[in-house]
């Protein structure tokens, strides 16, 4: 990885700034709004069309039955399912400390006010196929939606020659997933989105995918709610003299094999570090199976900022707001305070990376592009929202009257003023 | 009011969905890419261009000094102050309920697992100028991020040939606003999502605006987040026997009077009462200083259904999910388990809506369209975001290293595996 020193802290900001800045691809975004448009008018004909084309593959039917979801329940390895399992009960352990309750309250005699917190009613979400095809994404997508409540989830993923992957569909048995259907693409989320004959349309959409499905989900937000609009994985590392550069080496290939644009980044303030790692790297590479992938996305997203404080090293990671943050630092849990923007942190040299992508609880579909600044990881907040009430009696009304005819009048809304006024007419009428 | 009758309920429901299905203007989106385009190339020199087209007016300075908003809230009728900072109280102890806290646990010895709650950076608020130019529009924007602890909140409305409205410099000041800035449309939400010499770039830009604004908030979303796509205003009313009419007339014309786009929405199991809201709605008309854009919106978008059963009202009004949603019926708390879509909800005769829209404290920027269906109103939630963290000590790994193992493996992600078992390996290289 290419290591990048002696620069000021503006000039590294801005090169950090450069390489987040988002962008669109006009191309893409015309072939997949003229998909949209195709599914909302031709329904289930236009999503046989596009299977057929980009999957290679019509299924016989789109939903996958109960006899088939246990027929791959069957098929898995029973110390695969258990793991999940375990997995599963992590998840949903950390996810109910996420569950907003509403409240109400009476800040004056004849006055009620509060929040309802609802879950949604029906949720898509969406799971990759082919070798992208994680069980752990479907219990990551799935629990929190179970948590809030939410009484129709329904997944889709993309069809597959050979049948869909059975650990995949045991997962969604596990979390709890009420409908799957075998359609993916821009095309699925189309579908969900609006509707077709055999695809119930949703109020938000969850999950990660490919860059179409990605513009898909950007387009039809607002006919529905979306998560985010996910960027090729990242991770962080910010490492002293006391990291073992193996374990870092080790971290960073693990990002780097999920995708060749994957971004790798390590802030140290060691020079000796820095170019261990890269010869740690170097050498790990040499036996991976994926090497091909991960050495692209090392060579061409890997960089080494070698900095001179440990304050340089947040400063510049917040500027970043990386998906996945390694602090590899001397006790590290003091610098919490100091993280503004990232997804999930991973705190000293055991929590590596994987156990979040897996295990251990946190969610493993977060904020990627520097969207952290604003976004935070998928949860049970995705799946509930609000509705606030209000209610007076005439005497609590009687008392606001002058205050809020005055504000009323004076945005020029006279039917507003005369609406509250209008309770203390005699008149029925 | 069009008074619809002897319908089913699927005959009903699916005008209702007809008139709720979101649309998209393709003029409006190419010329709004094209000025965000503008802006992100040129800065300030593109906001001097628009300005002077579109408000035909080129303030001096951009930024509003400290000396102009005390002026300002110099000129304001003490009796409005008053009012705004009694509003300004109440939606601040209604919105400190709102606030999200995050939590840590120990599922197992060496282990700790939680979420960080922080507020976002900085935000930007739009507000509308000219005759939609609403004080209280900045309260119900500003207060709820300064709750949340956002220490930067940029405020942006568009120039006026004669100057601000004092009573919105008011308002902001009472509100907490950091900045305001004189520029207003699709370029001010341009400005706000990528930054230019003067305008700072934020992290979520909030608040309503005409259909350039939104349509500028949409194609921004993903590089900033922003809080919902607003369409045309709505008030939903469910009303039986024991409702009056001339109260009913006078919310539906509080919305009607917003703009000839408003909908509003008239439930009743009562021909009698259908009959006299429409009688009441002609005789009120007479003397509204805004009856011509009242009288629009109630001719075009004004719709009275009479149903059957009051059942009947709650499965027809949650398939609209209006803006605001009043229930004029007997013993009204007892129905709010049965609302599942709609912004917020005035229970009784008298709840009027405009309360909810200047004084009593839930929030008055709210989801439409039938977007209720998967958003909430604005609130702290709005202006807070989640960073999740993990810690491990080595033997809690060793525990959940042949479950992670097995997991990453299933997965054919290697890497993954090995990044785990690497603290556990001897070498330090």
């Amino acid at each position: 990885m290419q290591i990048i020193k002696n620069q000021t802290i503006d000039q590294m900001a801005k090169q950090i700034r450069q390489e987040t800045a988002a962008t669109d691809d006009a191309i893409v975004a015309a072939q997949v709004a003229d998909m949209i448009k195709n599914v909302r008018e031709n329904g289930d004909e236009a999503l046989k069309t596009y299977s057929a084309t980009f999957d290679g593959v019509t299924p016989a039917t789109w939903r996958v039955s109960e006899a088939e979801i246990q027929a791959a329940m069957a098929s898995v390895p029973q110390k695969v399912l258990a793991a999940l399992r375990t997995a599963a009960e992590n998840i949903r352990t950390f996810h109910q400390q996420e569950v907003a309750v509403g409240f109400e309250d009476t800040p004056r005699e004849g006055i009620v006010r509060g929040v309802k917190v609802t879950p949604l009613s029906a949720v898509g979400i969406y799971v990759p196929g082919g070798t992208a095809a994680y069980p752990s994404s479907v219990l990551m997508n799935a629990i929190p939606a179970k948590i809030a409540g939410v009484p129709n989830i329904v997944m889709v993923t993309p069809p597959q020659k050979d049948g869909l992957n059975p650990t995949v569909l045991a997962a969604a048995k596990i979390a709890g997933v009420d409908q799957i259907f075998q359609v993916g693409g821009a095309q699925a989320i189309a579908a969900l989105a609006y509707g077709t004959a055999t695809i119930p349309a949703v109020d938000k959409i969850t999950g990660p995918g490919n860059r179409y499905v990605a513009m898909a989900k950007k387009m039809v937000y607002g006919q529905v709610a979306i998560d985010m609009i996910a960027g090729p994985s990242e991770i962080g590392i910010l490492a002293d003299d006391s990291a073992r550069p193996a374990d870092i080496a080790a971290d960073l290939l693990s990002q780097a094999e999920h995708d060749v644009n994957a971004r790798v980044l390590l802030m140290t303030t060691s020079a000796a570090l820095a170019t261990a790692v890269n010869a740690a790297v170097a050498q790990q590479l040499e036996t991976l199976p994926r090497a091909d992938i991960a050495r692209a996305a090392i060579n061409d997203h890997g960089v080494i900022y070698l900095v001179n404080t440990i304050d340089e090293m947040f400063t510049l990671m917040n500027l970043v707001g990386p998906e996945h943050l390694e602090v590899q630092l001397t006790n590290p849990a003091q610098y919490l305070a100091k993280i503004q923007n990232a997804g999930s942190i991973f705190l000293g040299p055991y929590a590596s990376e994987p156990l979040g992508d897996y295990f251990s609880g946190p969610n493993h579909i977060l904020p990627t592009g520097g969207t952290a600044r604003f976004s935070s990881p998928l949860g049970v907040w995705d799946f509930q929202k609000r509705l606030q009430y209000l209610q007076y009696t005439q005497s609590a009304l009687a008392e606001d009257l002058p205050a809020v005819t005055q504000l009323a009048r004076a945005e020029g809304l006279e039917a507003h003023a005369r609406a509250v006024q209008s309770r203390f007419n005699s008149s029925v009428g």
